[in-house]
């Protein structure tokens, strides 16, 4: 259990770090829809390793096939299998980890659940799963931006102590994001986040971080009551991600500091509907999007592998010193960006079926 | 949808605000374990309006009625239904609802997903929906607590701007956060906190707050991988509670500003497995719990009904003053303390329940 | 597991036979719909036993109340709990249950799953628990009719070895079903049927039957591909009933030894779509239905518990004559039949929400 | 939706008959099992087209290859990705599909509910989506044999109007079953069953025929209550299957003409349990398995594609004779042995995960 995500529109994901191919089924992807693996690819790169000397230099061209679900350019309604073969496999880097559990990683847990685990790298826990996310969450992308014009940004808003100050929510495009490699687009922040990691990096050391990410245009009344809240789905969908440590939306954990005349939203009038003065809410009310952009932020943990001696023990309990020898990044948040955007996409896509199922049948009563 | 949560310990709730009743439906409790209302009944009253001067004087009892799977005094392992009868209903109460969308509440949103809303109070949104949580959380944790030794122990750590010193997550008690009416274990911090809440009040404001929750004695080994990360569905169970703003969980935010030399928990011997000496990861690494503590941090907006006018529109975009007359809390936290245990306790029993079915059958190989 | 059916219009039923209440919880019904306990009662009263002298005397009036997800006799969009008290508790009636499990009832299978069971009566494998069904039934009928026209009538179409001759499947009606005590509405055939069963009753003994179900208006596109086809679905549905032990669509076990050039059902023009000439699939092509009426045959086994001695032997495996003492049906088909139009409705409603998801999100593109 | 089947044994596939490739996602197969592509490939070999003159002439080797979840020929715990590639694509065989829906195929279908569908073969309705299902059900047989002793055997028990004498389900073997090209383990009626075969083939003719399922050793107390039965996961699994059209388990229908003095299945000791003298229950009672023989009956019909010319319409409702040029299989029931085998191995795997996870967390108490 644990690897599919979504109702109406759900995505499964399989594949171990060091095993044959990672990958992605989606299922629930509109029929008719134009579709090529270059729609996918896109945001495959802006997560592939390598990118630039900020992140891992393992050596992965990450290059998506599609099996199933799509014929002549245009998708059938079935699954679509997805599929990235992983080339720069490295089994013998991780030849303690039989024995020695590394601190902070997944593999005691894994042992412990499973009473076995993949013997190189993270297997499941590795971030490579997030490959098939972004592959999925791609084609979610699509149908949300052709169908109701939705724009899923994402950005690094946070390097260890460096934060960006407010990006205009109206108008930061992925462009400006991409305008530098930490992915800030607050062009002064993103060069003392690059240097910060620069640092760490050079320390044998790593550092956490904090995703931003705003979804605007979509319309009100999508996202379920009670348990399946938009923003309960949204903040399963960030913490299911390697390495998160906490999710806000809208007046987040600040929110909590504040009296309600303050943080009430007012409703004015906006185009044929309503929207609010203000948007402490996040664009969710109830569980419900209200139409006003959906604002989220996820924290990220350094990463847990690093250059540096570790006094740990082995899984028999005994003292060890640790140094790890895998290929890792200083710091995860700029490749997180295309992830982060990828399950806001998910989860959005399968609130639009789940809202049109309803539309579609309600009755014309009430107001 | 959106009703239910959980996969193996499975629980629906029913019921709106002003309806006949509200309720639950629990499918698979563990058979053969004793059961009667009052192992319920207790945490409904922890819950329940009318406490004390702090909380909303809707007069309620909230007495509980298991209508099946329990016979006898044990359960049978089939569903069991639970209902609470709405007593105290004022649809009166709520004469302009149907016109005037009440800001921050989810009036709204109902209408432009469903086309109709429940006229009075919040419906399924309002914060009455919980109680069939706490009686199906109250039956997951007596199992937990039984088979596992599982305590769950949730507090007001934060009410506006006071923040309670660090509590002994080791120690804490319901017995300790009981002892003051708002809930929060530090007494000092306590005082300041209700005279807050006194104050807001008397203004006819609102205030907003922070709940801690510890769950101690969970084994290693729980949490699915992937999306099903432990740490996923209590953040979706979490977030799933009306006026949450954020979700954290071991070092949560901060942990972002930390390095990995700093955040990573560093393996040592604990009785016959592994412990660890800090605990940043708050008790799960990638998704799987390590056998520490679990340790989250959930923070509530201040409730949206106020006694004060508030500038806002009819749902035609009409400029209107709206003075809501319903019956709400200044401060929910220390009532949303019972209802933060319950979501954990779910969310660890379906775990339960899916490791044991893991542990049963996996093969004796591996480690 | 196992009390809950449907993704979309989704059921879940609760109740044991000698518990409190038996009854349903109906999530996904589409709002705005007028729903009163009335539409639903009607089909109850045709499932109620003692109706006539044909059917156990357990007394009771099943009358249904609704306690949520409908206000002012509108459906909200939220669950809508159902529930119908056990007023005829006879708990003694069942006294060697407890050491003699019943030959071919669920006694022994669900002790060896559970380890307990309910001491008197079938428990939730008693015919009781399908009142949920036939209340949930009622409103995925209502829905169906009133939207799109489906006309679904069951009818029993065999009682031992006497079977009904073909009826006309485009105008059966519940009037001509109801007709008669046995609901066949062939006059003749339902004459021999009573005197059949009557005689079986009179003998202390039981008899089987099958019932026979059209679905009549039903939209081209419903069902989905692979594992939950229409047919796929819809035989779980009944299998799922108590006593059923076959399950047959369109040509059915006959279609087995057929050619298939006698057997594929020719496209024909009707209407502004297409039609076929026969209808050997049963209204459903690959898993969907083409328009056609849906044509199922289900068959039940004669009811266990029987007035005769019978040899067995006590759970430790001691030989025991078993003399039956509780109220039971010599034939359960004519109570049946309205259970099998709810399973069907149940069925078809969620297919319905299902397509509509799809219709409303796919391209224009293809034909 | 559609596509994933099973809740703890949880198996996905994808793949259009005329893409790039078929395959399936296993999730939930019990950590540190033996697995290689040669425990699959064997049931894929006995569904492959082209083992004999009696199957289509497609030539495909059907070649499995596993992706994730297994190291070092172990299992891992996490999703099995497995994919066949298509070899012996022809599109072109097709070329009226477009505009002529074939008669008693799905194309009608799929195109109403897509308003797309794959332009060759049967895309998604097409049996070599079973491909999938059967590598999926080797590995659920594997474990259910491995750790339970559980038997599955199909065989034929039918061909047009030829039925095979009662088999002796006890000692039935595959052995037996594959002495034969038809797969009957009655050499006699093998021989006219090949026969007419043969002249419904040289007929330019196609028919239908019946499949026989045995499961031994599978422990009393497999299955759930009211709406997943056994009974109903095996009929949803069965009907689930192209060109399947009814579903019979123990007495079947034959069972509704009996009485019940002659149907019950009184209990006997049988080694330190209970079991019956007869099995007119199909060894599941209530829902849920006794420990006797599990035994299936299941009718599939003629194959939809015949050489004869038909008198059909196209979609637009103008008269046409259609000249089907696909390579089909005169009779299916032979090559659908395994695939019967797989579907019932993958309902009792996940019934066995469900099983352990109560027997593992239920109270000693009761008896």
């Amino acid at each position: 259990m644990g690897s599919v995500f979504g109702s109406l529109f759900c995505v499964s994901t399989f594949g171990e770090s060091h095993g044959k191919a990672v990958g992605a089924v989606v299922e629930g992807c509109p029929p008719g829809m134009r579709l090529t693996e270059s729609d996918i690819q896109k945001q495959l790169d802006r997560r592939r390793p390598g990118q630039n000397d900020l992140s891992t230099p393992r050596s992965e061209t990450d290059t998506v096939t599609i099996y199933s679900g799509v014929e002549r350019g245009l998708t059938l309604g079935t699954p679509i299998a997805l599929m990235v073969p992983n080339r720069d496999q490295r089994p013998t880097d991780y030849g303690d980890m039989t024995t020695i559990p590394r601190p902070s990683h997944a593999d005691y847990t894994y042992q412990m659940k499973y009473g076995i685990r993949a013997t190189s790298g993270g297997g499941r826990a590795s971030a490579r799963e997030t490959i098939g996310r972004v592959a999925a969450g791609a084609i979610a992308e699509k149908f949300l931006r052709e169908r109701y014009g939705v724009e899923i940004v994402a950005w690094v808003s946070g390097v260890g102590e460096i934060s960006a100050p407010q990006i205009d929510l109206n108008s930061v495009s992925r462009t400006e994001v991409d305008a530098t490699a930490v992915r800030c687009p607050h062009e002064e922040a993103a060069a003392k986040m690059a240097e910060l990691i620069s640092a760490v990096r050079d320390d044998h050391d790593s550092i956490g971080g904090v995703v931003t990410c705003v979804c605007r245009n979509v319309p009100a009344g999508w996202g379920e009551p009670v348990f399946d809240k938009l923003e309960a789905l949204l903040a399963q969908a960030m913490l299911s991600l390697p390495a998160t440590k906490g999710f806000e939306f809208g007046s987040g954990f600040a929110g909590s500091a504040m009296r309600g005349s303050e943080h009430n939203d007012l409703f004015v009038k906006k185009g044929d509907g309503l929207g609010t003065r203000t948007n402490h809410s996040g664009g969710i009310q109830g569980g419900i999007s209200n139409g006003e952009p959906i604002v989220l932020k996820i924290a990220f943990k350094p990463p847990a592998t690093i250059g540096k001696d570790q006094k740990t023990v082995t899984i028999d309990g005994d003292p060890v010193v640790l140094q790890a020898k895998g290929r890792h990044d200083p710091c995860v948040v700029s490749r997180a960006v295309p992830v982060v955007e990828a399950m806001a996409a998910m989860v959005l896509a399968d609130a639009a079926l789940c809202r049109e199922a309803i539309c579609a049948t309600r009755y014309p009563s009430g107001r």
